[in-house]
């Protein structure tokens, strides 16, 4: 067991959730964020229905990709396998953040996407954010969360271009490099929706727009940073 | 007259209102926490009028079910007969909160009950918020305050599933097993309403996600923290 | 000249436009606040342009009812001509307020009254808000502020009954018995305004509501508060 | 080289830049400001995707109008190009800021102007803040940044008198006559964009109130502030 591997894990992951509610996007116990360390299989995640007052880096929850538990003394987020299921069918992942922020959750409710309006979502989603289908009584009623990351996988065009989806009727899932990086889209989605429900019905950006702006942020001939 | 069961109250009842003005329900004096000590058969409740940055633990007004004054040397919230109806009428309750908090009054000043679009919804409330028929001519002349508490429990269909209600042209109650979780269940309300209001329209979620949410984290089943 | 008179005019207008910041009302120097003491004739107003950060109890500007300079280095609000008419208008009068709010600033352009929708604003206001008609262009160029004074007063069918105003196309003015509780019905409306917004076309309360919630508050059989 | 000029503007520059995430207007890295110092021809602006939590005045990179680094160890700010053209279309302008700030980015999304529906916009903006044409497939593929400073000087119909442009599908750009002044007109365009987003439809002020209020605070007759 690599120990140092896990209080890293645990470290980086308590650090990422923090930053949920200093970034606006949680109340309460209303979210959560992990993070896989893939080189050693483990992941580490937050515990279910601990507030973030209370939530300290030795309550994180460390797991393996079957979900079978490495370390830890509480009981891991509720929606561990929909985390799980992500891990498993995007291998580029390395975190994973779910909220209920409130402008990315009105249009998981609306289940409708997020259309590109501007170079905001531009310079961090190459195209629309998606919106899951809702699930079936049979995916709700067993292995919900599972399912949940099942109906993800389904729908996602580009996972790797657009870090985000809504799951219809729930809320935002984001995702990153790390953790900390899934906290990120998920501050930007948030912004990103609030501008977009007040550009409901109008034009999206053009391909060059959203080409333009994504790969000034991203990829080999970016040139937006240090 | 069982001194320890009053200064308890006082307590959680001073803390239970100082966590309005902190989740940002309330300004000035608008709104007020009750809670009950089935038990001993005392209530505790929010002096009339005072505001939040001068209450203080003493000033806590204690009643009986009766309304008859135990302890306190203030006047009673000017929404206790509400209160003590509900305690009545709902003899599971043990704490009460109202407020104004602006999305719940909103649907309150529209008359429109907030139906269930997310699983924000469903993991507190099993079914819509319901709204009260206004009060008639007769029930604001006299007893205003009783009758309010009266059209509440005649119009709903759950108390214990639905935590909460909105009273017509007014704002919302909401309750819970003590006033820390009432005051909880209206700071959810308000997440929820806000977010309902950019939902109007649009299809609520079905008893599969309503059961599913809620019994996740409420009875038997429950699956959902520590 | 009443020196006592003249430092405690000081100190209170300078205290009532220090909560226009901090209850979120202003930004930069967007707003005023003066009061009057009627026994001395004397009438203290912030000074033109200066921000609240920089504002200090010596820069207050004290004039009489005719506009004459009692004492005060500084140049007055440029508003100070509208003040002076409703101080002379509404002879009741001990404090008014101005500001860009930003709901109850948007009515004000919208040119639409604010209707009683529930009883946040029967509390306070025992009637719609008014919204004045726009100014001629006579009376824009020439006596601006003081025309701005005189079509409120012309406009407003119950000053004391509904201390606030909207002057179309520019904002809201409230008063009260100081400078202090001016900026209270300035923060009051500012809710009132935002939750009216979202309840355009509903019908608002009837008189029984407005009369039940604003006498409850107000008058000799009041029964709110302390 | 005029070393004292470089202190001052990398000092100014590095001072307005902070103001942006203290008035609400950016999250993370989202804008950028500069500042002219035309006398010694030098440019001051934030480097490029460095956050404000970590910007210090040496990170401020200095330029000529032409573009060339006279001083900095950092990448200038993507949108650099912008601010060159910008400043040498409008000879007078001394300071510019660019920020994605919410309710002015809803409006450049939507490709609509911002109408003056108030006197909060006439007081800074002498008519609609402009929106300009969506860039072409040819003009973002080549020199983007460069070009959109072009159709903002094409499109801009009184650069003095309205120190505002919403860039079609980007966001706003606000000038002044430094980079602070830049600032403050984001922070009143802001406001007056949220405004205006729910007066959509209705009618702006005429010309009499957008001339009283303009050169009520602008040029020879100026009454306003001290």
């Amino acid at each position: 067991m690599d120990l140092k591997a896990i209080e890293k894990l645990k470290k980086n992951v308590y650090e990422a959730n923090m930053l949920l509610p200093k970034n606006g996007l949680v109340i309460f116990t209303w979210g959560n964020v992990s993070e896989m360390d893939r080189e050693a299989g483990l992941i580490g995640i937050k515990p279910s229905g601990v507030s973030y007052e209370d939530l300290r880096p030795e309550d994180i929850v460390v797991l393996d990709l079957s979900g079978r538990l490495v370390e830890g003394k509480m009981r891991a987020s509720s929606d561990t396998a929909t985390h799980l299921e992500l891990y498993r069918a995007f291998p580029f992942l390395g975190g994973i953040c779910h909220t209920h922020s409130r402008y990315a959750t009105i249009f998981a409710q609306r289940k409708e996407s997020i259309l590109p309006f501007g170079t905001t979502h531009a310079d961090y989603f190459h195209g629309a954010v998606p919106i899951t289908r809702p699930l079936t009584a049979e995916e709700i009623a067993d292995d919900y969360e599972q399912n949940t990351g099942k109906v993800i996988a389904e729908c996602h065009p580009d996972p790797e271009g657009i870090p985000a989806v809504l799951v219809a009727n729930h809320g935002p899932f984001t995702w990153g490099k790390n953790g900390k990086d899934a906290v990120h889209n998920a501050t930007v989605l948030e912004e990103v929706a609030l501008m977009a429900l007040y550009c409901q019905g109008k034009d999206p950006v053009g391909s060059d727009i959203l080409d333009k702006h994504y790969f000034r942020k991203h990829g080999a001939n970016a040139y937006y940073g240090q």
